[in-house]
């Protein structure tokens, strides 16, 4: 598109040109969020946790809604918990923030050091997940069947210490939410790990206008420690898999490692089946490159911190007091509508800038819906509408009076048109891929000075053995996201999905299809 | 109480017999919270983190009436950062969490130890407290007096090492919200600290039912780099102040040391001023040790996680139908149906459990108002309900058609019926004290094998100085709370507070009295 219509667009560079600077300036752009002082760890600004707090209200709704409760763990995790479990201890204890000290005190050059007569006997770590802390009180508090479900959920801050961080997709601190649960069963359990991956899949799909894949992961790509994980998997616009969301089957690993154990209604002692389950803001930056355009960020309405932004075109100063009423008029009638599960939010913007200023800061933000009141539209009774999802010139002109029912119908529109785009263009790049060399092609960008945007989802036969997956990881940098199962709703390879085939690495065997992908 | 009528009591000890002991013992009965195996921290369990999310809500939607936005700053604070503000420094930098090093490996005993080659260049601090993080995002964001005022909050987890911990008063780790602004002038920081200031107060004493007393902090007792610091506090039953909220007016200090500087309209750099104000889970115990009794934890409404419970009291198998179909109608009803600010919310309990059983679980758990549906209650038509904040045997036959309309306002009794009886109780134990001896007298147990309640807030001179002010903090362990401006509403020895005087330690004079009390 750039090459064709050289047209200056709101973020330099474009997608096309430059898609890891694109999303920097994006972020930037719409005042999302900064890197700090502190390394790997990003300052989360008002307009980027505004989001990341409409998606706490809609998910923590749904948690209550199917019977978890929200309960709060120590930040700080002993070493020795840890090492309990083998497989937890390999995936975690390695990049993690220890402490080692309780105390400064001054140095011999006036600032501070650690305090060597503070060192703690055992260092804590700043957890990297709870799932042995939780563990730990989970052992506690159940003792028979009768306490079973165990149904519990923690909003929190985690670090993982990290190498290469970009802002919401990988930092060394992050906020999330851990689901943990523990059942009396094995069926149960792995029914809470379904219901809380379709609960996420939902959450994708419906509020944040973005489709999803979902199914279990292979074993190399498990999390530590668990017996399966499942993952809802999107693409983003340079063609990537982004894992957003993850839920996890601990089988009976982690109950054995804190000793969650019950007594069973007949009177034995049986160890509790476990499950957790997370997002993390790491949604921020799928819901930023999922939709937004070379103008900047392009908001889902459902999480947008504002639906609608309104600002005033004076000319002169004798028509500034009509269009400041009637720009508290529209403000007013709108605030009492509903959209989705809230009432509208509206910004009225009556600083003193001009209105092309004006404009490019909300497209950038990626307002929803911007309307400007002039003196022309105080005569009229009507003012000029723009949707975030069509070109900043395009406006409708609507009267003063059908606002209100306009307004909300305009919003579900356009949180029905990214999803459908977001659908159409996962569809376009999915392919099934059945041999090696169309394979390599299709993950090898066509324009070697332009390498980011290319190939997509492969759909490609895989015999199980790590040996083929690591070879594929290794020459390509290209993971099986999933085995999917469900979630690919208007592709139209999905038909292909569940044919026998033989692998296209080794020609082994295949039941299916897999979902092969670079990602983030 | 306890010794003219031995009657039982759900909870052993008794406020009389041992408040320490008492408060924890009600703490557990509640499930509020539990010690965790990592030293000072504590789990937040669902019953108690369901009232902290309660108190979030309503400050939030507080903070943001008031023009505040939210946003996130890093956990982790760079050492050179608190060695910026010297009186910070030694106020915080001296018991605090340090982390030394990225990544633990295998030790020699096949445990883990802290990895040599991976320790830090500069430790880093989990946040006591946020203000030079902030300082230097803010010394970013504003760059001229447009920017200003910026009006921030953050909700988050803060670390302090302490020694001796009391679950919700006092943890090494707690939750909390802190507020950060920057102003242009001395006089509107001076204006938002007791803007602030008022909205803790006023959430205190209507949503709580806590009064408070709000005033300046004495020197000794402010915020290290603070200018002022401002307190709202309250006297829990034992007698004790517990300071529930501050806000600090910082003057210019942080701005210095952070370097928050903007372009005035006349286009000179100006240093900007900042204020700060936090509330924490320390918010927990000030409500539990504020209404609670001997049988338990006593909620008021306004933050009560489930403002009814209902139960069936069931008389053979065939009474079961019509007692269910009537309990699901009424909590129908109920939930339709608003108090304050939110949907009246219900707990139907049907565990197969005896009535007793459940009666003293959820008057231990402190709901406002139970409902018993049994037989002879769907005979006639009502149902049997009893107010927390009554004698668990006082109970009032409403019809069914009634509950809807007379639970709302059951609930407002309730929660002013809750701050009357704290007031009074303050008032009670309120009294102006001009002399050394009775000062002395006031504040020392009548029976010393009951050392616990005693004393009070006493209205006393002071002629300003430290001398005074630490004499008798080392003699009695009593301090200035503050020197109140306000909130002494209905106390009698009020009309005492501005007399001027002399001051009872030294005999200097002394303009108003001042708030002496022992504290949490």
């Amino acid at each position: 598109m750039a090459k064709n219509a050289p047209q200056k667009s709101a973020i330099t560079p474009t997608r096309a040109d430059d898609y890891a600077e694109w999303y920097q300036q994006v972020v930037r752009a719409a005042d999302l969020a900064e890197t700090s002082p502190v390394r790997g760890c990003m300052v989360i600004k008002p307009w980027g946790y505004a989001i990341w707090e409409n998606i706490q209200r809609v998910l923590d709704g749904m948690f209550k809604a199917t019977g978890h409760k929200n309960a709060y763990f120590p930040l700080f995790i002993p070493k020795s918990f840890l090492e309990k479990e083998a497989e937890h201890v390999e995936g975690f204890a390695k990049e993690c923030a220890v402490v080692t000290h309780h105390r400064l005190i001054a140095g011999k050059d006036g600032g501070l050091i650690p305090d060597p007569t503070a060192e703690l006997e055992e260092p804590l770590i700043v957890r990297p997940t709870s799932e042995t802390i939780i563990g730990a009180a989970f052992a506690q508090w159940v003792q028979s069947y009768r306490d079973l479900p165990l149904l519990i959920n923690q909003w929190a801050n985690v670090v993982r210490w990290e190498l290469r961080t970009r802002l919401f997709l990988r930092t060394t601190e992050f906020l999330w939410q851990e689901g943990h649960t523990a059942h009396a069963t094995d069926d149960e359990a792995r029914e809470e790990t379904q219901k809380m991956l379709e609960v996420y899949a939902s959450f994708a799909e419906n509020f944040m206008a973005m489709p999803v894949l979902r199914g279990p992961k292979t074993v190399g790509e498990r999390f530590p420690g668990a017996v399966d994980t499942f993952s809802i998997e999107a693409m983003m616009q340079d063609r990537k898999a982004l894992q957003a969301g993850t839920s996890h089957f601990l089988g009976q690993n982690f109950s054995k490692a804190s000793g969650i154990r019950f007594l069973d209604a007949e009177g034995q002692q049986k160890l509790a089946w476990t499950t957790s389950w997370g997002v993390s803001t790491r949604l921020v930056g799928a819901l930023i490159m999922s939709h937004s355009d070379d103008d900047g960020l392009v908001l889902p309405p459902r999480l947008a911190p504002a639906h609608v932004v309104i600002w005033p075109v004076f000319r002169g100063e004798d028509t500034k007091p009509a269009i400041l009423e009637a720009i508290d008029r529209i403000a007013r009638a709108l605030r009492g509508e509903r959209f989705g599960d809230r009432a509208i939010e509206v910004e009225t913007d009556l600083r003193d800038l001009g209105g092309g200023d004006k404009q490019w800061e909300w497209i950038k933000k990626g307002v929803p819906l911007r309307i400007e009141v002039g003196p022309r539209d105080v005569a009229s009774g009507s003012a000029m509408v723009a949707r975030r999802d069509r070109g900043a010139r395009d406006k409708e002109s609507i009267a003063f009076g059908e606002l209100a029912q306009r307004v909300p119908a305009l919003l579900e529109e356009i949180q029905v048109s990214l999803l459908s785009r977001a659908r159409a263009h996962r569809d376009e790049h999915t392919h099934a891929i059945d041999d090696r060399e169309s394979f390599d092609r299709f993950f090898t960008p066509a324009d070697p000075s332009k390498p980011e945007i290319h190939g997509g989802f492969a759909l490609s036969h895989w015999c199980g053995s790590a040996a083929c997956e690591t070879a594929i990881k290794d020459a390509l940098k290209v993971t099986i996201r999933c085995i999917p199962v469900a979630g690919m709703e208007g592709i139209r390879a999905a038909d292909r999905l569940m044919e026998p085939g033989v692998c296209f690495v080794c020609g082994g065997p295949s039941e299916q299809r897999v979902v092969f992908s670079k990602s983030y």
